[in-house]
């Protein structure tokens, strides 16, 4: 009988156990903590699920937080610095959500051993793995860093950057209306960076995230190396103080004496470079190992895709884990095969939106004048794989914009 | 607006122009004979059309022989040269069927410019490919030797023969009974070769084709060299002399005084050498050509799958050029992508067939015992990507006989 040993508990490894549990599949995860440290730990991310991740949840009865109430429907965009200020939207197909992972992980664990899916709470290193590699006919490792990231070969010609292109700080807030229709706001500060505003369910029920994308010497830098622990009331002044001068779009909406981070836990600030790694290796016991999420591929949160990706990937190894004779390396080959066009679609997409060259720029200059334009650049955040065909070069992002120029109109939110 | 040029009005060149114009691509196909010339010439194959194959067909519109009257439902192996003769039978999920191509060819071709799509007919050579690469964005390479071929490069590492590994003759006979229940008839003479007998339906109406695959150096080669011209009446007898000999189980079947093939057009006799091409090529006038079919990929019909990987070929190509936004590099890699296992599929397996190592003639003998295995080796015809998960390795093949281990016995026909 197959049995597929999974290392890490976070989206990927859970949508995976609960595939191979609804097939009966015999299934370990391997993670560092339990559903109570998630639940009661740090703001782990926060990371919108799209339609099609949402699909898989539905597919495996682990919709819990159904997106008609909690999700959002668009993109509603800012951009300052631009000779004019610009404000478009663009509009979704089907509704996207984002739930806090300190509800989402630990209800998915609790679904998972529910289902006869084992789950063992302990360190993992790379001997531990090898030694696990003995016990499954597979491993998927869909969690570590350093030296079990480092198996995984990094692959130079996926991965331009050798250090972060933002500098990161995400919360979550109080204090801001949601924006109407109830959207993600992205919001861009030419020169100094991003701000994604994100409608979130936490645990404290419905609030927003602010995800500050912060261009290394810009004037938003400072957020990152700002402790909150030091001073709550200066904190959260200062934020708003930026939020006013670079994304007034969004400080419309701020009730001011409200404003503030939930709490403590509810920050976290870093950086961390684009990565794309070899899928897969054959560990000294024999057996195969494919990466998953983050261990196959690091890419910066201000497309929103990294969740997704995972998801993705750890279905395509699933489906074919059912479907297969074999977990050889022709398997990882085809596993390999039938995820790259999304995952590295997803990869090589937020890559060029960090830096965007001039068909890039095009590409967004022109979604501010072409609401059809822009809607089919915000569903493609469901098709990454497409939003990367249209997008990859300046002849392409042409005949993408070319496609709408019938369509052009002024797409004011 | 888009333009696409079609090299060649096969089942690929065909099957590919109808869906652009069920789309309105505008798209031209360039080929050498009419349709008048097709349907008036000599047998051009024997193929079978699986289930796949004909979803394509309804889809075009243009599945014009329901398979539920002109198809067959199974495979009737019959195995000689082992201590006991062996026969057993496989079944399909749903029809496959086999039309003459002088009869397929010409009614879409009648389609196909009946939907507005351009047919030019004339000689068309290199120089003449990339003239016509100047006025259309892809060029779509469906038909054509030697040089036209040659464009793209052999791929070594998946070519494994550099001759022929069987000598063919294939040719439409009368009087010989259908199977019960209709099906091809898979024949093996150990040593000597295979015949695939074949219900077709002809100019002449039902019929049988024999395709004989044989065995360099084996007692049915002859077959191969014996001109029809010279003397019908030998000719003939001689193909029943053989087949008596070395295919008992179809020899049943036939009714000595009517046998006979249906005319001197309705034989062809000759060798190929299974070949994998590399996916494309840019021409000198910067337009990509994509191969398809045998251009791409010569596969022995041992297996009967050359135009099932040629149509299915066609519709990724046909998909991804209504999806895709440009037609460069990019897009040939995605469409290699996403037909590489299938199409590597067919002809890996097929070359496999041809020279069955030990885990290959595992399979096809325990498939006399257990026919749950043997009906999922036939369903397989319709997913080649799958059977060759199946036998690529002793150890996938024995996880394939595995499966099915738990239902195993005789199955008879």
């Amino acid at each position: 009988m197959t049995s597929i040993g999974i290392v890490g508990a976070g989206v990927a490894g859970l949508h995976l156990g609960l595939l191979l549990r609804q097939h009966d599949v015999p299934v370990t995860i391997y993670t560092d903590k339990t559903a109570d440290q998630v639940a009661g730990g740090r703001l782990l991310n926060t990371v919108a699920h799209h339609h099609h991740t949402l699909e898989r949840e539905r597919a495996l009865g682990v919709h819990h937080w159904d997106a008609s109430e909690y999700g959002y429907v668009c993109h509603q965009h800012s951009i300052v610095g631009t000779p004019e200020p610009l404000r478009f939207r663009g509009d979704f197909d089907h509704p996207s959500s984002i739930i806090d992972y300190r509800l989402y992980l630990p209800r998915l664990m609790a679904d998972y051993e529910e289902r006869g899916g084992e789950l063992v709470v302990g360190p993992v290193d790379l001997d531990e793995i090898d030694r696990l590699g003995r016990r499954h006919d597979l491993m998927v490792i869909a969690a570590g860093r350093g030296p079990i990231a480092e198996m995984f070969p990094r692959r130079a010609d996926k991965s331009p950057y050798d250090r972060p292109q933002r500098r990161l700080s995400a919360g979550i807030y109080q204090g801001i209306a949601y924006s109407e229709p109830k959207g993600v706001g992205v919001h861009m500060s030419l020169g100094h960076g991003e701000l994604l505003e994100l409608p979130i369910y936490s645990k404290q029920g419905f609030a927003t995230a602010l995800l500050f994308e912060n261009i290394p010497g810009g004037e938003l830098e400072r957020l990152v190396d700002l402790r909150y622990e030091d001073d709550p009331a200066a904190y959260d002044r200062t934020v708003l103080e930026l939020v006013e001068r670079h994304y007034p779009a969004l400080y419309e909406r701020i009730d001011v004496d409200a404003f503030g981070l939930q709490g403590p836990d509810d920050l976290i600030q870093g950086a961390l470079t684009p990565i794309v790694r070899e899928d897969y290796v054959r560990l000294p016991c024999g057996t195969y190992a494919i990466a998953v999420g983050d261990v196959h591929c690091v890419v910066d949160p201000v497309n929103g895709q990294g969740a997704n990706s995972a998801s993705y990937s750890a279905w395509v190894i699933g489906q074919a884990i059912l479907d297969d004779y074999g977990f050889d390396e022709q398997f990882c080959r085809r596993v390999a095969r039938e995820r790259e066009a999304f995952v590295h679609g997803v990869s090589d997409w937020t890559n060029l939106v960090l830096n965007p060259q001039p068909h890039m720029v095009e590409v967004l200059m022109t979604m501010a004048q072409s609401k059809a334009l822009c809607d089919e650049y915000t569903r493609n955040f469901n098709r990454p794989d497409r939003q990367w065909q249209a997008v990859a070069t300046p002849e392409r992002a042409a005949a993408f914009i070319a496609r709408h120029a019938t369509d052009r109109d002024v797409a004011v939110a």
